[in-house]
């Protein structure tokens, strides 16, 4: 099957959102094996939209359309379709009453030009809205197919996920399946060159390396008739693609590294304390960024000055003067402190020239540490030399220590 | 003038990235007042492409498109537009010469595919690339005009803005210009409804708000021939508007709030330190994002447990026990101990329920206090009670913490 998208919107036409619908649907009906030739963005204007649905439907089968559900005298999409398909519009009496009931819910007057929202094209299959008042519809004829979703997307997907996915998942016997690796620790190209020989070796699961900032996703895809058929191959290929980068997965799929660290400290009862230089509070705002983190992180120290490092984290006056604030043994000191001072299991430290300014020759913008104290009395100190701009620097250097932490935990 | 935008590329459709060149394209036109009715996303795929093109001109004189100029053979955009042109590709030194010269910059050695990316239409206008390896081209023929940028946003952006717009701007008499104003500490309803007289009074210039989380842009735009006859319409305007949210102004345009608050820090010499329970260290990691906040930002407390909150703040037990955590009182406390233990003109202490679990019915989740001390030894607290989820929450505080600094410094 052959599908194209059209986003109807004036605003998308005049640049003021992005259109993030179109590849939110691309990608699903990538999933289904549905070829997606054009993507189309109208405004709207009936006349040019029954324009843009002829040429779609003389190249394509199946038309996903969104945006132009909405309640004012703009928006025409459904009718739009209606009179291209020839249907009259009906009254759809639980759509009607889901409406009503929404006003009802948000104790706000439901206005006459909502009904217009109730009113259907006659034959089609009505998609339940759960996130608002503007239900969509598929519309099938003569082998035909034209469904209409909502543009905003927090009732857009929904929709899709649980309406619209279904349908068409019945006229494909197959789809695609994937599991993704999360990845850190090891460079991109290192990892590909490790990979190499397993990627050449395999055309079916496909294995395909992401770079994402500070980490690396491994996606391995196959596609079948079902979830459990898709496993059976894709698993053993994970194991592989597991022992070409031992310890270095710390999850699948949307886990963050934070989340990760978080289960971890939790399942071990172990607390961590922070101590920031150049991250400022960024790996605090990270790990309590996880709800339940109280249980493990109680405190941090964001030590942005050398007064700080000494009165707060006891780091050394000696160490400074003759070491400097960016340097191994300031690191190493740092975490030590937030660990005495804090009565942590770990700490974590940074300290480093995120940029653009404060660099030398010895200690170019982008040369950060980061240590780890341990519950043995150990430190462990890392030294970065990032090339990235300030933001990016201090993103992948939260990564990059709490990464120190996993490695710890996992040991 | 019309213009349509047709992005080229499979990974487009697909799905694996979104298409924000439309948008900025579309932005971008837009303010030359050049309309768009249509835009597009093709496959790497010449019949395609041509097929889209032939539509495209047959409706509009200005076609740009995005993406497809890089080395491989997929890349087949600038070779399908010159046929389309009937143009034969010439090789064109000055680019041959920058692409040589960019990959002896770089220290890698030049592919043989790269001097493709020298071969430019016949007679066409060369559109220099300051951040990549692909020249955009600028095809004029019979009226119709076909404008060919790269892929990639970054090399893709500067392209336009430096090359494009300045022919563009040629052929356009007039052109939008606009003043931004960022407000923040007044309700998007309720600066709507101050603003309405005005809204309504005014046709050119037009005064748009637009929502943020947790403030309000204000856009006053008008059509003109230059900016300083644009401006002698909207900088009344944005007197008015100043008038009706009096101290709720932190900037204009894409200036951040902590940027505006570090500017009034760094001006008046003040330093300030961050004592944080809910938002565990975004305080400290928005201020440290701005380069040069060393000056008047030193050090930051992360409180997380009660613990934390006596031991690093000297908040009282009694407090913790009586009034709870989350309390005025404990807020208060909380900045009082980071500005004398820090020893900061000022200190701003946040402590909530950020969600989602940890709300009772008379603390419920999104109840969030935010204090600041300041240099005269008093201490102004500010309850909020919020709705959004846990990031929401956490993000909204920050900015509202950091208002409360900016109005003290702007008394």
């Amino acid at each position: 099957m052959n599908a194209e998208i059209i986003a109807v919107g004036t605003e998308l036409l005049l640049g003021q959102i992005v259109n993030t619908n179109a590849r939110f649907l691309a990608r699903e009906l990538a999933n289904l094996a549905i070829g997606v030739y054009r993507q189309t963005v109208v405004g709207d204007n009936p006349e040019r939209l029954t324009h843009a649905l002829q040429e779609a439907f003389s190249r394509a089968d199946l038309v996903i359309l969104t945006g132009g559900l909405g309640p004012t005298k703009d928006d025409l999409t459904k009718e739009t379709v209606a009179a291209y398909f020839d249907l009259p519009l009906e009254e759809h009496a639980p759509s009607m009453r889901r409406i009503e009931d929404f006003f009802t819910r948000m104790n706000r007057p439901m206005r006459e030009n909502n009904r217009k929202q109730a009113l259907m094209p006659k034959g089609c299959t009505v998609l339940q809205n759960d996130h608002g008042t503007a239900p969509g519809v598929w519309m099938e004829q003569n082998g035909k197919i034209a469904v209409i979703l909502p543009g905003p997307p927090f009732e857009m997907e929904p929709m899709y996920r649980n309406r619209v996915y279904p349908l068409l998942r019945e006229k494909c016997p197959e789809q695609f399946y994937s599991r993704t690796l999360n990845v850190i620790g090891v460079g991109e190209s290192e990892l590909e060159s490790r990979l190499m020989p397993l990627i050449e070796a395999q055309s079916d699961p496909t294995i395909a390396p992401y770079a994402k900032e500070g980490e690396v996703q491994i996606r391995i895809t196959t596609r079948a008739a079902s979830e459990q058929e898709a496993m059976e191959r894709i698993d053993p290929i994970a194991e592989q693609v597991k022992e070409a980068a031992p310890g270095c997965i710390y999850g699948e799929g949307d886990i963050t590294l934070a989340q990760a660290v978080a289960n971890l400290l939790m399942e071990q009862n172990k607390t961590v304390a922070t101590a920031e230089s150049c991250t400022g509070g960024m790996i605090g705002a990270a790990l309590t960024d996880i709800p339940g983190i109280s249980q493990v992180y109680r405190q941090g120290y964001i030590t942005y000055s050398n007064e700080a490092k000494e009165s707060l984290l006891g780091v050394n006056h000696e160490t400074l003067a003759s070491h400097g604030a960016v340097s191994r043994e300031t690191a190493e000191e740092m975490a030590r402190g937030a660990q005495r001072n804090a009565n942590a299991d770990y700490a974590i430290a940074v300290t480093g020239i995120a940029g653009p300014d404060g660099g030398t020759p010895q200690k170019p913008v982008g040369l950060i540490y980061a240590a780890l104290a341990c519950p043995d009395g150990s430190v462990e100190v890392e030294e970065m030399r990032l090339v990235g701009d300030r933001d990016k620097n201090r993103r992948v250097t939260v990564k990059r220590a709490l990464d120190l932490l996993r490695r710890a935990l996992t040991k």
